[in-house]
């Protein structure tokens, strides 16, 4: 294990098995779970990984564990799901949850992380993380109960088939209003490489997406429909250090607070907020990613999604998770008032909405809901269509074409499963020219002609075309020229790793770009340890080495790390450029 | 050029563009074909490349030229069609044409090899290879014309559309009887990953099929519907060395006369010669590889083929190219006597017939015209609808269903498309747990797990699962145990390339098995060179390590050198065994 050599000669011990992770007489675990043998272990954390969490545990597991050349959904895969290092805590945005395994869509290594209150709740029973491996018997489908005593496999019985909401809702039914989901939908029992698993918010909808790479395929090929997440009777997580995280949590939160973006502008506009940037840069992708600017983007920005959720009732800025002072989320209410998605968010308002030539929020926001029902990732399909409409099989902007299809991917149908499968396949079964993958995934809403930095965190992260693995837009570069966006796509996916190591989401990076020691301060009072900030930034670059590492052993060498070429031939319109970042220039980026 | 650089020591002089190929005054040429500009350019032939043909030259051609990482559908990708060093020479089953590209199936180095007279009249005309490259105007479909005063564009008309049969009687309509044709259908013109490329035999009918890796798509994406090859006013190929050549053409024959193999039996049962074979050794891939062993193999084995043919008038000993003396072809007739497909061959009949568990020649021969008319791969779409018979969406044993899919496959629905993307398409979109690729690329008809050394060659030949690329079944080892696989697949895979580069068939292997030197005197007459038969292998050898080294670029790593896990671990019932042959062991395998 990469992750444990670094570990190794910065703890001096052995790496696994010796000593145990302990906070104030609090044992950390990690739970094993075998399918196939329907066992369910809890063992101690060695010592030298107290401070490995989130993706950075999901992908070093991953690495020392799982063959990079199994098939994703045989038996020899691990789904892993790991809180990160501040999950539990007293703080705001800290609660993120990675799930990790081999990918059945790109084929490589894969970390998906949502908000919400699982990792909360794991954190509290002192799970460092669940591990589910092995092949259920034939047919065997299970909901699988993780409580204060232990875990234990139930039948999944009738919720087998339903919808996430109501396989939710049944779920709260047997197990409480209190406990925790992890969820899949229809398009998870099928296997489709574009399936998500749904978690639950604070308010116990399953409406917290762990969308990217399939994860939802691999829980169904362990046969579990659902995870709950009981914690009963526990307490608050235990700190170590409680001054010396206070003082970190309050200086954190200070950033927080004083910073435009979040304080105000993803509270009141939500991720929607980078609709107009996106637009103005020509970069906002548009009818299948041929041009990068779209008439009707006023009719779906952040301005515009805001007003129709304060003037209908609904709630502009709600928190994901417990906490939370930023509130990026929203609940979308239909004009009386009733919710009809939580929430609504820019990767699906933009995919399915200009990509698919669409501008109407309450059909975009009835599209989420079945996406999330469903149980795909939302870039996924959005992109799947808006393929389809390229070929032909649906007009750009026929919303309810849309419904029409995705209703098929509920169903299983030819069609249904062709999309269901994700971008890449609909791409080459309907025979466009214009396919935006990366390893096979699609990609987030950013063109990368127009937002090259994002062009080359899709082209070089080892997640596919993923955006928060990256995240350059707002670092201050000319978005259509190349200069510097490799070393800016580098430096933030590092910050990408970091933030999903630690469970911080994304958002709060405006307030602490130049302020993680906060973070630092946090995790040395949770942990009781006395990293640097440099240390954990670190651990981060050797997580990503070890992603890395994996794929190159998974059969995804440089050439994968490769934008289509046709974004290298073919000019957006609308910013007037090519992708023409040569392949040597992304093999040399750097993670810094 | 890695082929180059042992040329380059051997003959001692640059590589490119210095001195010429010229046998008794006729001077050979390369016509490299510019789609987008429509030009047709002829240019000398460098010493060097004197006997660099068939596949070596296609593969060497695309090392040198072709970007590991392009698209393969896009501009940057060569169609390249060479004829093997002996193609137009006096002599029995030598004219086969090699067609490669990167492939748009596997995504590496393709050859796909076929007999007929296309490669002979070449061969005729001087030709060494023809070059197609660039991209067509949006929307533009040619008819490439090479004649003996050089090469045009012909406007494709209104045999676009048409299957190959129909095109091809409506070409030689314009183009005159004698005229050889390469022909692409419906599924070329869609794209499709498992389209294939149909070239003339000696009656002129489009019957002889460069098959596997979708060749035929990328004449498509040259915007090429069909290449007219006219040798009018050219008479036989000059012969350096003529009384050498007749030398070895005669002891070369002898050889075959004297083998049973090439003498009787292929020439009555064909390549269905097999069956029995297969299935004795419970070989024969079945009900979408679930075993080996067939109820009906009876009805469709070599005997009952060639008996049904023989009763109702058919021809069991036809010869697709002219010489051949073996003549392993057929043409099967209904019971009114009447052609229903020119060959009825063992992999079409087993991948149609067992694996989709249909017992009926006649069915099977409908089905096998189908594919041919369309212009798909019998092995891809074999197991392709093998795959979705095992999803349920038709029942096995349903040839009406069979038919009705390829008739799906020929209107391009999306059922019909997700079929013509081949196996893994398929297999993905239907999620069934066997899927019988390598690399992308359906297994042909040889049980792996039953019959290990062809296991061995799917997994590690460059080209996919191919039964040609190392055909080990019939070198002496025990089948069903590992000794000894690796390393007959090596030879075997040296072999494949020395016949491929030859152009001479696989079938002549079992005469000259160990009189390869009859060949390398026809060659040395042939072209007024004395190299040594070690010699052509050591060429053989370093065009194979050529098309590694270019699939290592493409990203096709030793994890693309695997058979599916699941042949790993589930057991084929009908010979007790799995494939048991370890990934490191497949790695160590040897071109020798």
């Amino acid at each position: 294990m990469i992750l444990n050599t670094y570990l190794n000669r910065r703890f001096g011990k052995p790496i696994w098995g010796c000593g145990r992770v302990r906070v104030k007489g609090v044992d950390m675990k990690i739970l094993r779970i075998d399918v196939g043998e329907e066992t369910v272990t809890a063992e101690a954390v060695p010592e030298t990984l107290k401070l490995i969490g989130g993706r950075a545990f999901t992908s070093g597991w991953i690495y020392d564990f799982v063959d990079p050349e199994c098939d994703p959904l045989g038996p020899y895969n691990h789904l892993v799901i790991a809180p990160g290092l501040l999950a539990g805590t007293p703080s705001s945005s800290v609660h993120r949850l990675s799930v990790g395994a081999k990918s059945p869509l790109t084929g490589g290594i894969k970390e998906s992380n949502s908000g919400g209150i699982v990792a909360y709740k794991m954190a509290r029973m002192g799970i460092k993380a669940v591990v589910i491996a092995g092949a259920p018997p034939e047919g065997k489908w299970s909901v699988l109960y993780i409580g204060p005593d232990g875990g234990r496999f139930d039948a999944a019985g009738d919720i087998l088939g339903k919808g996430t909401e109501a396989a939710a809702q049944s779920l709260h039914h047997v197990y409480g209003d209190d406990a925790a989901l992890m969820v899949i939908g229809p398009a998870g029992e099928n296997r489709f490489s574009s399936a998500a698993i749904l978690n639950s918010d604070r308010e116990g909808f399953a409406a917290r997406v762990c969308g990217r790479g399939g994860m939802g395929a691999v829980m169904a090929a362990k046969g579990v429909k659902a995870i709950v997440i009981d914690d009963t009777g526990t307490g608050p997580v235990s700190i170590a250090d409680n001054d010396g995280f206070k003082k970190g949590a309050k200086q954190y939160i200070e950033c927080l607070r004083e910073t435009p973006q979040t304080s105000e502008i993803y509270t009141k506009f939500g991720t929607a907020a980078m609709t107009d940037v996106a637009n103005e840069l020509g970069g906002l992708p548009t009818l299948n990613f041929k041009k990068g600017r779209f008439d009707g983007a006023e009719k779906i920005n952040g301005r515009t999604l805001y007003r129709t959720i304060v003037e209908r009732g609904g709630n502009p800025s709600h928190a994901c998770m417990p906490g939370c002072v930023i509130c990026s989320s929203n609940i979308y209410v239909d004009a009386s008032g009733e919710a009809i998605v939580r929430s609504l968010e820019y990767e699906t308002l933009v995919l399915f909405g200009p990509n698919c030539g669409i501008d109407d929020l309450d059909e975009l926001a009835r599209i989420n809901w079945m996406c999330n029902d469903i149980g795909v990732d939302t870039i996924e399909l959005g992109v799947a269509v808006g393929i389809a409409m390229d070929a032909g099989i649906i007009p750009f902007g026929d919303a309810d074409g849309v419904k029409g299809l995705l209703d098929e991917v509920r169903k299983a149908t030819t069609m249904g499963r062709v999309l269901g499968q994700g971008a890449a396949v609909a791409g080459k079964v309907f025979n466009v020219k214009r396919i935006p993958v990366v390893k096979g995934q699609a990609m987030a809403a950013y063109e990368p002609r127009a937002i090259k930095g994002h062009g080359v965190t899709f082209a070089t992260t080892t997640m596919g075309a993923d955006h928060t693995a990256g995240f350059t837009i707002r670092e201050g570069l000319d978005s259509h020229k190349k200069d510097g966006q490799v070393e800016a796509s580098g430096r933030m996916q590092v910050n990408g790793m970091l933030y999903d190591m630690l469970g911080v989401c994304l958002f709060a990076h405006p307030a602490v770009r130049n302020r993680h020691d906060t973070l630092t301060r946090m995790v040395n009072g949770r942990w009781g340890t006395d990293i640097t900030t440099a240390g954990l930034r670190k651990i981060a670059v050797a997580a990503m080495t070890t992603e890395r590492a994996f794929n190159r052993k998974a059969g995804l060498g440089p050439s994968s790390d490769r934008l289509p070429e046709i974004f290298y031939r073919e000019e957006n319109p609308s910013s007037g450029t090519v992708f023409d970042i040569a392949p040597d220039a992304l093999d040399a980026l750097e993670y810094e």
